[in-house]
């Protein structure tokens, strides 16, 4: 850029008049100007999209603290595939069914038929939905823990992340959409509002774990004894680290306020990062209120029902995380008090939802339910109570429908937006119900969903991923191990020779011919230490 | 935005002078370059703020690591809690103390008294100070870990986040502070540099923490045995994972690097890229030395001591902590050589406020004294020594008063930034001092700070949180819970029904008559497996 | 800014011609928008960086779940040391040997010569490239866990980063450099392209950690028993905790969204963020397939072996990390085949590359060696198969030597880039030879390099770090410890006396006379819980 935008224009009209002159600088910057701020944006959405990504280590560390360590391995790892098998998929499928040819057209569609294997016009838009659709896929993994066969979880998550996930997006978010508000021709002249997923993104994880769950049935002695009796008091199958569970939960939150505000970039907007910001705020208040609201009212519950007040971490963080799913749908359009107000009720609805697949015997080892299903359908419906216009015009430059609590303010009652909301609810659960719902069946009638007693018993790291049993914390008695062998037909020798690392446990038994162990311990060479 | 800026320009003087329509143009430019610019600058705050929230992932893993296993539960809830309370008390009164009016208004003032329950003018500042305040807060928990009611602790967190602290930021951060540089008329013609808060964040986090554990005593068996005799040897108390002590010592150090660059998006500069590399730059030099510093020369105090170099972790992570937390006053405006020297300088600070402490029996779980405390008095100092001319005028477009090695350098030997540094420093003991420790011993004499013996000895996690002991690591003896319960009439019944996943203990004990054994692990239904 | 530009320049030119007052609104205009995108370049390298500095704790994590229960405060110790040695090694003379005075000459060096102990002219650069200095360096630890000095660790660490580095640095990527695409003169009017560091960052670290394990030998028990015969079967010392394993790769994935878009930021270039999202997509891409590669291969390989099919998690992981590593090189200007490919190859190079070292009894604690320097080599030369004119052109403004893949597509064969890549493999290869090999021989003949065997056995922090033996769970036996301790001639009184935290082991050992028991847990005084 050797010369100046004056020389260049200077050049093009070496005799123009001041006003042609005038005219092609003004635009040549305007152009520059233009260009620059969109490949700012670019670059935003690949910082914003990284914190999103790190959300994936959040919902490991959430299961590897939440399952018995004889199972850990085993949650690692669909962590790991989940960010893996999303990316090849939404890649080669994904992106075209739920984005593809958005640009080019303005009807409505079902689905997305063109830019299959290609990441689109614009990469960082791929890269930054690919990071929405990967947790929604490992969502689902949390709830079917510990007892989940492999060939089940590739299953389910390759259908949910390539075709179930992109078809939801497709109809809330590409401008092709029949509920998005960014339709030419949006349902009720309004469409409805999912700022950055409430119901995309948690929702659809939320509601398949459901169904998988109940096909699937409860770990072993949750609820039922070895009779299949129903137990008095369900068996509480405590986790083996409460602290690497604070860390997951504190890890999504902060990749959170990539998710919540990074979505103002999706918007062609000049105030992207206030509505950034905005949504930051939001995301902070809903999060805070969501924990102090599951914490105290767990407590004045708990102590009604036992008279000791006991502060519950799981139902803080559970709270913080309903709160945070809670407003997501809104984060950009609340007010602060509409925020706080969704956190409030999502820790309520946690709190019920917990007990309420208890009572049901639903066995859900992360809580994803109470958290993703119904504090995902709470945001969307919290959209259609508190969204205030002046933030809406500021996001959408749009506020003809607003929350139905600023409509009976203005004296009508105008509940549109509310009416958007809930079709986007009752959609998301009729989608996924009618597809992965036989789907689940399916694969339980072929017998490919469930791990067998006995692997379930001596867990799924020893039975799918050749180890051992986890090491001396993984509490899984020797005998089982052995009957798990011979049942299986498995030699001690093969064992052997794995190289994952997971041999822990015999490790400890086989200390007393330790080849590392010296002769003589005193007498060995010696040289002098650092 | 279909129309030029120049066919704007030109609708609006149809028959204007070329002279009127470059101005038009020049000046449409320029209101929409800084418009972009300060949306910029919120989307940025965001970012930003989100690294320094996720400091308090750091703070949690750094108590996981440090306590002892039976008080992990408890540490994690004050951690997330600090999250909470400080986002909902940074709404409601917080923001309003410390930062209400001050842009309307050119006053000094004590304390802010308009915008309460709102985020003010600017939700990317509301946000950005939020993670700010919720720092400050969450120092003072790992101080007094292990010994604390929840009660107590519930009651000096709303305090401190919503009264303290912001009065401390106001009168050093808000332009209506006495101390502050912003203010229209600074103290000694020159106001008082804390960049990004090693007062205002770490000093008075950290001398809060110092009056709590002086009012709360230490750890039972830390310094005096059950006789009330003073140990010979203070007796080491062990955290549960060096590991994962670790990891929040490099969370820390990471979200730093949004919490000392991210404070350069507060000035009103074009520079603000600059200001935050400088920034970075004496964050990871400073860090670094300190770490260096304390490690060294703990090896060298220690082996002349005992004749054996041990090169100790704690002492590195904490040194490095304590040199982050003493540039963090002077980050931008030090050139690295300053860094260097603050950092080296922190090392030993910590070094001789640790063994200081321990002389004299006050007990700090994990060194936060020290660390944010006494390295938080000598950020400040630091910056009345060594602040450069030239970065003094890059951050704040004045350089008239200097670092006094600055102005010896010059002849003169200047002191009157030393001396707004000191007067902080004072100012900031004197206000917690005043407030907080009445504070402390009002509570304590209340029975509501110090949790009773035997509920310390079980740990915090049985006694506050429906746990059984923390699992098989706990280490806590089967006798002291059941002492425990029978001392408080709990039955054994009521802690089963207790869904918060902390039965690790119990489920040990239980295996044998465990629901989940089948009755013939052999003979059992089996499924393929994948 | 209380004036406009026009009102400026109106004031320059009071009686200017119309032309004069556009040209100097223009120029005004341009000088002020290119400002602003420099100065938010380097608020971006900030945030870059601050990502790159983070892998610090995915690589401590990685190890801390690698390596045995009684050497992780070792292995902590010098991942932190690794992240503070760097910095202050890169300020004083790394960033000197690799990019002094790059901006001032364009004749090609071996090496800088001027910018000692100062970050040079821009100080956000330096941040960013310290932090890949430190991750280079950060690599070899992991390998050598578990056997190595401390000294040897200060000594090769301090050489490495202040040296060997450095001058790969300069020869690959400053304008210096003979084999750089930004020298003047590019070598064979080419020029090598190493966009991130596949091969300066990853090949430099992994060549260093062969070189080194080679001469450190094998941890005890690995491949030979006490008497020195080989084993029939490698021991496989399994890690303690899969959970911090995973947490380290993610992490480290997390990271690489600053370590390869953030590359993007070096470049003169108006479309940054395009490039950053090219890059951010094809890591996102091979670190996927490679490690559904590794899984996948390695679970038919197993298969064909011994008839069980296991889903290794350690596969996956590493296999990511290879893809992650490979993509590097070339992540900005492969298409999404193009980094699907690399991802591929990288998950067989590295289950080859793991399956070869065992087999040549070259022992490697975390796989670091088929990780980073195996495909660091691949990563290279992938570029010269798959870079596409398309992307050279968007990013180096040059597409005159492509991939060899797309000139057999033009009809040509022109290896002209694969040659450059393959001299940059051979040339990092030597380089490291030729300094490091004589380096550690010695370091070994003095006896500095290797951990005697009877502080291998008891653990390295147990003999470097005054601890006792990691706790419960480190596995250590008494009788080792007393031994160690007798041949050291440690009284126990010693010990007592630190204060680092490692004292767990002991604790339990004691709670017989713990003088925190209470003499009558029953009747203790007892405030009013909270």
């Amino acid at each position: 850029m050797s010369n100046t935008i004056y020389q260049l224009c200077a050049s093009i009209y070496p005799n123009g008049t001041q006003s042609q002159l005038l005219e092609c600088v003004a635009n040549q910057f305007e152009e520059e100007q233009n260009a620059r701020w969109l490949d700012l944006k670019n670059f935003l959405f690949v910082l914003s999209g990284a914190l999103i990504f790190f959300m994936q280590s959040g919902f490991a560390m959430v299961c590897a603290g939440a399952v018995r360590a004889k199972n850990v391995q085993n949650s690692m790892l669909k962590n790991l595939l989940d960010a893996c098998g999303a990316a090849v998929a939404f890649f080669l499928v994904g992106n075209a069914f739920a984005f593809g040819g958005q640009n080019e057209s303005t009807v409505t569609s079902f689905i997305g038929t063109s830019e299959f294997a290609s990441v689109g016009p614009s990469p960082a838009f791929w890269f930054f939905e690919y990071t929405f659709s990967a947790t929604s896929v490992t969502i689902v993994a949390g709830t079917l823990a510990e007892r989940c066969q492999m060939t089940a979880y590739l299953c389910y998550s390759m259908v949910l992340a390539g075709f179930i996930y992109p078809v939801i997006a497709h109809s809330v978010w590409s401008n092709n959409g029949f509920l998005s508000n960014f339709n030419a021709h949006p349902l009720f002249d309004c469409g409805a509002i999912d700022f950055a997923g409430s119901g995309v993104v948690h929702l659809t994880g939320g509601v398949t774990a459901l169904l998988a769950t109940i096909v699937l049935g409860p770990r072993r002695g949750r609820f039922y004894d070895s009779r299949g009796e129903p137990l008095a008091t369900p068996k509480v199958m405590p986790g083996n680290s409460i602290a690497l569970q604070l860390l997951g939960t504190m890890v999504l939150w902060f990749g959170w306020f990539g998710f919540n505000p990074g979505s103002a970039l999706l918007l062609d907007s000049d105030h992207i990062g206030e509505i950034a910001a905005n949504a930051a705020v939001a995301t902070a208040l809903a999060g805070a209120s969501g924990g102090i609201s599951a914490l105290f009212s767990n407590l004045f519950i708990e102590e009604r029902r036992t008279g000791e007040p006991h502060f519950s971490l799981v139902m803080a963080m559970n709270g913080s995380l309903s709160g945070l799913v809670a407003v997501t749908a809104g984060c950009a359009i609340f007010e602060p008090w509409g925020a706080i107000l969704t956190g409030v009720v999502a820790g309520w609805v946690y709190i019920f939802g917990t007990s309420w697949l208890i009572r049901h015997r639903i066995d859900d080892a992360v809580d994803a339910i109470p958290v993703h299903m119904l504090n995902g359908i709470w945001g969307l419906l919290a959209v259609g109570l508190c969204a205030s216009p002046r933030k809406l015009d500021l996001t959408f430059n749009v506020s003809k429908h607003v929350g139905l609590f600023y409509s009976w303010g203005r004296g009508s009652s105008d509940a549109t937006l509310l009416a958007c909301q809930t079709l986007t609810v009752l959609y998301i659960l009729g989608w996924v119900l009618v597809t992965m719902l036989p789907f689940f069946v399916w694969l339980n009638y072929k017998g490919w969903l469930r791990s067998d007693s006995l692997e379930e018993l001596v867990g799924l790291d020893i039975s799918y991923h050749g180890g051992e049993g986890g090491g001396p914390d993984g509490g899984v008695k020797k005998e089982y191990v052995d009957a798990y062998r011979r049942h299986k037909g498995i030699s001690r020798r093969t064992v052997q020779t794995e190289s994952d690392g997971t041999e822990l446990w015999t490790s400890q038994q086989e200390n007393m011919d330790d080849p590392e162990t010296p002769e003589n311990p005193g007498s060995t060479e010696v040289a002098d230490s650092a």
